[in-house]
């Protein structure tokens, strides 16, 4: 049954494969009048893109021009559907001759056989990495309309590889291959990249997100709450296994008197809560946290099955990224302005 | 804009407030045909229940006497709405009296009064754990119905006021108050627990949910994948600060080859994914984890504001839990069958 | 697969068979702070109640009381789910002994347990008119909120048993047993209904809605519009066979230059639209019939099978009306009531 | 709020302005494994181009080819979303500048003014029927599935221009300019064009559709009933002002015993519920009519107003059809085979 879509107001639908003809998004439900040109779009898409200098990148080379092939009119949005439509042009399914008959450990290949009946086994077809393409056009819409509400996102890479960041320095994200919030970890991150790159191997990590200026009241109980949907929308991303808010899951040894955000004249003395109380914004910042796998592809020997169920030993070579966590950074960023703009309108809807 | 309402094929709606004249729950999509009494529901709720012996629990006296009101006709479901309903008897709105006025910490006070620009003070109104009667009635119905699917779902408190379970045994969870998988490392769950309540403070913890007999194939990428609907319907619950499926939080310091379940001739040689790929179940044990916050309310004397912005002080007393784990343990479990339910039933739709 | 819920931001689930223990509905949507008891329901479900004094009606006694049992707190609604309930009294089961095993010509019988494999053959079970007691309570709710705004719907029989209105007179709705705008039509209308009761026969009608006082700019293209809405209202009413809007069937027949409604500097000069241009109100009069077919359970000999496969013949007795115009009546104003404030919100929502 | 999305299980979400870059749709929930090839779509998308050779259409020239760019692989569609992309080509927006300042009459023009704020002039934009286009391409999918199911739609033009046909032809359809099962009646529609065009008016019409092969169970009580659904996809269509099931508005003069279907050894003995109980298929021929209106676009001279609102006549030229019927008949097939699928779908779905 189909679940290609998010959002209750501000609607996205994504569609494509990765090594199909293209990949995109079409949003249902972006308010009229709103100026919007390819360019908008085009800059968060090339923070996605594979082929980034540092060591923890794959060099598939796309250029991944967005077309807005409806719903504009005279530079501004009409209130009627926008198709983002990305075209693949480095498609190289003849990479994946060698693992049309395996099932990749971590990857999606077994699950997609059993759901489908079929799978396309051109570089994970839909559950590529590539699909977030379309995420992050769409985000790139709700993030410039939240930008005009005042509303800001930053995520970075907290840690990876097992090394953590120090210091949170918002400028140093876009100047590490990381994504991280701090340029020492992210030397430290590149050296062990490049380690694990030499043994075959990959790594994980844990990215953090922060949104200041939202407005009390977001998020919609009991069901969507401002919570269960970033959750939702998270764990929507492959290879994320987890999330926290504000104290998260140190929460669970702490004591009511130490997790209790208490008040006072200029408001919440803490934020333990993580900027949420019963599933709404409290007007504080956002804060979550998201742990990441490591990469699956990796060039060590694994054993595996077929899709004939013979045993066999798999070593994924190709184009990967050791660790997915700085291209997965401006997913997080889009996929957190997707949910919040969404909220943001169905907050006004509720109003009498 | 209404969130009422969760799943799309197997549809639960809830409704009600703590201290209004009932609460329960519609569910529109369960099969026709499924024999259902009340006596069916019955048993869970007496399970979720206030008044357990230990001294984790509130004493409120409610015996939450389930009514099926429709859709049940000569013992069987008839493929029409379900009204399950409970009504409310131990309502004590004077109770609420001297905090009308004011925000109690770690409560949604404020965000509801912001949200929605009036507030139910009587007891947190629909903000109120008294609210998960009606997942627990309408899971019920589809914990009966996985049952005869050969799904089972065990869930219990592995941590709780700073305490672990040493090990897993499912018959101890009835026979604690915390419903924890240890009994022993119950005895000093109660015994922590016990020191809080004299010192007029609370506890958090971790649920953990393994689910056993699931097919391969359930999950609907890209959106509604089995990870991502599972962390919305656990960050709807009150007090969920976080979740984490298999390896979980762990998984980003491992490397690809430590965090790959490999397969076998025998299937899956590890499961560190906790039953997921891509977010579909792989047909291993489905496995997660939530991160439970202290009770917000505390007897310790605490800063706030009242509704006119002025600073008081503020003690919370009346009928609260230390910790709320062993109630929470049987909505998790419940609002586990309703996703499962739902996506078995996707699933099938799906099908050509 | 579930479909007992209409509307996106007021969302209206009703629930209950016709000799079931209760009917209801659950309205997830209405906006917090409006004022709201069970009075403003009631007295919209006493004019759809059986046994009002006309040949028209079935002599069933039902009281109809309703109970708000959730989402009002100081008579004021809290924007959380409003549970109406109305229990069933007057029910006789064993009036149906007879047609247990029959299929009744006209009747939901057959496509019933078709569908769903088995049949609740108590007066029709959830097929039965008397689930419409949900819709209008619902209604009753929209209908208040409307008037606040403005918005007024007249509801009336234009035509039953071959006898059309001459005038529009609304007073005379509440003045005959047909709500025909026509008294003297209705005394015609309930002479040929003697008739029709006395052959053993029942009579159709049409049913006329006009709605004044509606903003240009509600109905949302391309597949919710205005008209598309009312129509699926329309039609998922038992018995209802069509419907047309302005001009309706005869707009087939007319030349552009006729049906055209032309402007001026009063506005549009003309209405044969029927107050919607594009699925979007004009802001003119919104006006449409529906027809309604006789009502299919007659004294009268009929041909039919059982459920086995039999031929027999079928006379079907009981408490039944001859005309269910009157009684459709304030439900088609109830749907209305539901369609417009459902879409008065969304065209709020889909505002930058 | 966005309303783009049609259906549940098989969702169709079309998208594109009439002088835009393109038109198309997104499918998502077609079944995995099925045979799709663009050939498939394309040979629909022909019947509804401009530019056929009758009297009746308009001259605007598209070869509107289809692409398929994502959902399918190797001939097969995967179970992802298909987009379907139709670009536009013989866009003359130029041909609009004489009416952006006027509300042409008949148009949508004003009412999307009013609802959205703004106007895409160019040749009514989303409001145009070009629009259709995408429903046409998703259309062919859905009806290409049916096809396998045994499941065949039969649409025509019933009456147009103040003719009607007087015999059912199903191969006379193709062969006349208006679509009509009646070559005889075609050709005096035809001389009834001409003549309206030399006159600068324009015609409207009735379309007929008959559906053979349907299994009985289909419609979902009590909202998405099956005559509710179609009833909602048809209005949805510009143009359409009235649908009626069966006997339809003639229901309304009939008794009883006239109107209800009784039955036999071989089942219904007649059909004027026109295949539908209770909102549910019952196995017969679904029959049901739309009244289309006349083409609002007319060379003769009418009063409007300018956006400033002052007073002008307005002549609408340019490349418009005199009567719409034989161009909307594939596009109320392609509505019909989305719902039907649609329905098919749910009705498997709701199965224990």
């Amino acid at each position: 049954m189909p679940a290609n879509t998010f959002g209750e107001i501000f609607r996205v639908t994504t569609f494509g494969e990765s090594h199909g003809k293209a990949v995109g998004a079409v949003i249902d439900g972006a308010a009229p009048g709103i100026e919007l040109c390819e360019e908008d779009i085009q800059k968060e898409l090339d923070r996605r893109k594979p082929g980034s200098p540092g060591a923890a990148s794959s060099p598939r080379q796309e250029d991944d021009a967005v077309h807005i092939l409806s719903g504009v009119f005279e530079g501004k949005t009409t209130g009627t559907p926008l198709l983002l439509l990305i075209y693949n042009k480095d498609t190289r399914p003849s990479d994946y001759d060698d693992i049309k008959e395996l099932f990749r450990p971590g990857h999606a290949d077994y699950t997609y056989l059993k759901k489908y009946g079929l799978r396309d086994y051109r570089g994970s077809g839909r559950a590529s990495g590539r699909e977030t393409a379309g995420r992050v056009a769409a985000g790139a819409v709700a993030k410039k309309i939240l930008t005009q509400r005042g509303i800001h996102i930053l995520t970075y890479t907290l840690r990876a590889a097992g090394v953590s960041c120090k210091s949170l320095n918002p400028r140093a994200i876009e100047e590490n291959p990381f994504r991280a919030c701090d340029n020492e970890a992210a030397r430290e991150m590149t050296a062990r990249a490049q380690k694990l790159r030499e043994e075959g191997d990959s790594a994980g990590g844990i990215i953090e997100c922060r949104v200041a200026g939202l407005p009390p009241g977001l998020g919609e109980p009991v069901f969507d709450k401002l919570d269960a949907e970033i959750a939702r929308a998270m764990l929507s991303l492959g290879g994320v296994k987890g999330i926290e808010f504000g104290a998260g899951f140190a929460a669970a040894d702490m004591k009511g008197s130490e997790h209790n955000d208490a008040m006072g004249n200029e408001g919440f003395l803490s934020n333990n809560a993580g900027g949420i109380l019963g599933g709404i914004s409290t007007g504080q910042e956002l804060v979550f946290r998201i742990a990441v796998k490591p990469v699956p592809s990796i060039a060590k020997p694994q054993k595996t099955l077929t899709i004939h169920g013979e045993e066999k030993e798999i070593r994924v070579t190709g184009r990967h990224d050791i660790c997915i966590c700085p291209r997965l950074v401006p997913v997080v960023q889009a996929m957190t302005a997707i949910v919040l703009e969404d909220l943001y309108k169905r907050q006004e809807a509720g109003k009498a």
